[in-house]
């Protein structure tokens, strides 16, 4: 036999940082994470600072590759509709006017005339309209592909994905920021990429309508108006903000408690557990619950200024207007004109108001994308730097050219890639072009039955049909480490290193998978709690608490298993 | 030694039917859920049939305990609330109708009273509004306390939550249905309850209105339309629904495998499956996008659609009153008058149109309520039956009445309530009233110190303060096994038994773990598959495949651990 039963672990893997361990690793893995040291200093917050300035300059030059790229085209398309789409706004928004003008003199002519315009209007504007909001989408889809692809060809480079995850705790939750980071930073800069460019434009203009109409008082009057309303809001709106969050972290554990009653149900039945567990179900209601009424006894306040301040500013125009009929400046008009202009007035001003409020919104969309511009910052940054320092070190093992049977690491939780059942079984590897021979899909299906896994191939529906479900709710933790072992038996490494390998088959299983190793010749070194697992190796390494250690030779009953 | 090693799960307790189990669990627990057979035949369709009404009729029982209570109070009040709201909104909604007139004939007394009465309207109607939504709020709290109690009452009452959870596979996710579903049938009708009772006064008044100003041709035309907009948006809308669902699946299938690379970097990492993985990632993210991209180019059609209906709907009113105009039959009205009119007018047809809307919108949040009416009435119902059946049924234990040291079931993962460090020792006793003594405290701080948690409890700032982080955050799978070891040796139960209780302590953990259980004299039963639990133990189960079993004496070597 040729395994030896050794925990190789100190050398070969470093600590993992962040997942739970149990407490016989606690007392192994003693040496703290070497990245703890290294936290980063921008963590504190994320601000429009020059570092702001940096991460944003590396990612717009991903997302605009060249200047003939097709992202930028989509940029020039989507200002041409966002001004189009203002221009018609503005004809939209003064129908009704016309309407008291044309109705008001009863001039049929004008009226039908004005209907096929307004005709006319409403079709351009509901197709200008839906195609600037179609093209800020594709803009966004576009956006979020570059940049994710991007991320991608990095994060899989050398084994930066490794380090990142286990070996660095600069950078949390990669993942998200690969995935909802860059989601929400695109989506939301591809909507108000038009808008911030159109803002100046657009309230310059409705300003000098207001203007027009009303003269200074006019515009003092709703600048004031909106100034008012936005800090009255935002007062009343601060505190509030806080029972929101409190309100949905005693929702969270008001649902993690009942989470937990059902997940440990039989434990809880048969201690006998009722009384406490509805006692502390109750008080997660009632914290819940009086969360709950302090955000809307606050929240009634914000309801009535908020409609208040949307009803004034309703009335508003009117008053505004009034100033300069009863001043006599619109004597000259028919009564018919008047109204007209009334309407006319009544849309500029709302709309200046409504134009405001979306500059005040952009605001905290802003923040968001400021927010997740950093964090993929980062992440870019951090990838080069480890990209960097992994090549710069002739220790680190570039992972990128392995594939065969250099070596194997199995772990407890076997890791399942996505796809068919032989994806599974020649992961690593991806699929051959050409397909398999029959004597190399013959030997899976051997190992297969050989690990009583046949039902599967029939459950997927053969070794090739697309496995649209996901791997790990098809399989139990027992099938996982098998299927796991007929992947090491069609890769054949000739190193293993299996930690808890087979905690979760039975004996028999486990002798089973052990003989085929040996079988195949691999040298085997296992980390384990069986005493079984002596049966298939020939030493033992002793690790004590103060450090020290003793490799001892294991003596094999004959042909069985000890004890 | 009192202690005997025996697998006395399959008489102790039955299959959990919905969890993964290893390999050695399935082979032992060969015969299915007896549950799998009786599945509800209702789990088909949540329609409006007599299902629905018997489940309606027991939630509202419990909704409105009694004529005098406190929820049918404040839906009386709501009521009040929501009719004063429209009979404002009709004056609120001429306010501008009403500044043509006065500003048309410039007459300056009457534009200050108007002014004065629109201030005041706007007050009201703010105050009115954001009362009737408070109002609302309150009752949807009220609701849901009244609800998420009574079913806690029932849900704890016997092992009902144990039967429901384990047992019984005809109500799925109990959590999410008590925390959830609950939730959002009460949110839901209590904003939808008032809305419905005022619908057809505010439909049939507004219709009225129309027909006085514009005729039968009026009502029909702003029916017409309604009537066409909302088949035309139905049909457009109805595929996209079902990309919409797409895109979040692959939205979700993205994400996960993202977080398996994350969670599974370290065993890619010594793969080297860099290439394959990337492939993969690229691979779900071009899914996505094309998804995406179908679903943005289906939706392009209805945004246009959607606008259309809008904007025509906007100028609707002026093709409406133009009829009666130029008929001639407002001849007699001053222009000033006739602005007023179409002004008027505009309001009133735009109302119909809103409220049609909301109806429509209406008859969404009734399929919610309908459903969820359904999943809680199911819950309610089968509570009932499932404590009938365990009542009349002599052989089920009523573990109610249990709590003290009959017995204890101690599992590989250990239930952990919420609360103090001390509540966690005594668990799944309530602490006590009085406080305990000092000798009680030194005890469990002893204990504490034997499984090495005394670091805990200065974690936790002392035995007593409340602990408002996740328990099972704060402790290592070991940490939670040690401390369910001091709530066994606080308790001191005559039998115990184990599940794998220590597979996650060293061997050395492990020894005090069991040699202080049998110094406190208790009879331990342990499944388990480490060899070295035989030193605690004088008996071995063996159960083999075909069914068949052997109870064996275990010989113990001279005071040590075997082998």
């Amino acid at each position: 036999m040729g395994a030896v039963m050794a925990c190789a672990r100190q050398r070969s893997r470093p600590t993992p940082a962040r997942r739970p361990t149990t407490d016989a690793q606690k007392s192994a893995d003693q040496p703290a994470s070497p990245a703890e040291e290294e936290r980063t200093p921008e963590e504190g917050g994320y601000g429009l600072d020059r570092t702001f300035c940096r991460h944003a300059w590396a990612l717009l030059k991903v997302m605009f590759p060249s200047l003939g790229s097709f992202s930028v085209f989509q940029l020039v398309v989507l200002l041409i509709f966002s001004g189009s789409e203002q221009y018609v706004v503005y004809w939209v928004g003064i129908i009704p006017s016309r309407y008291y003008q044309v109705l008001g003199d009863k001039d049929w002519n004008a009226f039908g005339t004005l209907t096929a315009e307004c005709l006319g209007l409403v079709l351009v504007i509901s197709f200008v309209k839906g195609s600037r909001i179609y093209i800020s989408t594709i803009l966004y889809v576009t956006w979020r592909q570059l940049v994710d692809r991007f991320l991608h060809r990095r994060y899989f480079t050398g084994i930066n994905y490794y380090l990142l995850n286990v070996m660095d705790s600069r950078i949390d939750n990669p993942d998200q920021r690969i995935t909802q980071d860059v989601d929400k930073m695109c989506k939301t800069l591809s909507t108000m990429f038009s808008q911030l460019i159109m803002a100046p434009f657009i309230v310059g203009y409705y300003t000098y309508s207001v203007y027009v109409n009303t003269g200074y008082i006019g515009i003092l009057s709703i600048y004031g108006f909106f100034v008012v309303a936005t800090v009255v809001n935002k007062v009343i709106m601060t505190p509030i903000v806080t029972y929101v969050v409190k309100q949905e972290e005693k929702e969270g554990t008001f649902r993690f408690k009942h989470m937990q009653v059902r997940v440990h149900a039989e434990a809880l039945g048969f201690q006998g557990c009722s009384a406490v567990e509805e006692h502390r179900c109750n008080r997660r209601l009632s914290a819940l619950v009086s969360t709950q009424m302090s955000l809307f006894n606050r929240r009634f306040m914000l309801t009535v200024v908020v409609n208040l301040f949307d009803y004034l500013g309703g009335i508003l125009n009117y008053l505004v207007i009034s100033i300069p009929i009863f001043a006599g400046l619109y004597d000259d008009r028919t009564p018919q004109q008047l109204s007209a202009l009334i309407s006319q007035n009544s849309f500029v001003c709302m709309y200046l108001i409504f134009n405001f409020t979306q500059l005040v919104d952009l605001a905290s969309s802003a923040t968001d994308v400021v927010g997740c511009t950093h964090r993929v910052g980062q992440l870019v940054e951090r990838l080069a730097v480890l990209e960097q320092r992994w090549k710069s070190s002739p220790h680190t093992p570039d992972e990128d050219t392995s594939g065969g049977p250099d070596t194997c690491l199995m772990p407890q939780r076997p890791f399942l890639t996505d796809g068919s059942l032989r994806q599974q079984i020649v992961y690593p590897e991806r699929l051959k072009e050409g397909g398999y021979t029959v004597s190399e899909t013959e030997r899976m299906l051997h190992y297969l039955e050989l690990v009583q896994l046949s039902s599967l191939a029939d459950r997927c529906g053969g070794l090739d049909s697309e496995v649209n479900k996901n791997w790990y709710d098809m399989l139990s933790p027992g099938e996982m480490q098998r299927l796991f072992f007929v992947r090491l038996f069609h890769h054949r490494p000739v190193f293993v290193f299996m930690d808890e390998a087979t905690s979760a088959v039975s004996p028999d299983m486990e002798e089973i998978l052990y003989q085929e190793c040996l079988r195949l010749k691999m040298t085997l070194f296992s980390v384990g709690h069986r005493e079984s697992l002596t049966a298939y190796h020939d030493w033992k390494l002793h690790l004590f608490n103060d450090g020290t250690w003793r490799l001892d030779p294991i003596e094999h009953a004959a042909g069985g298993i000890c004890p």
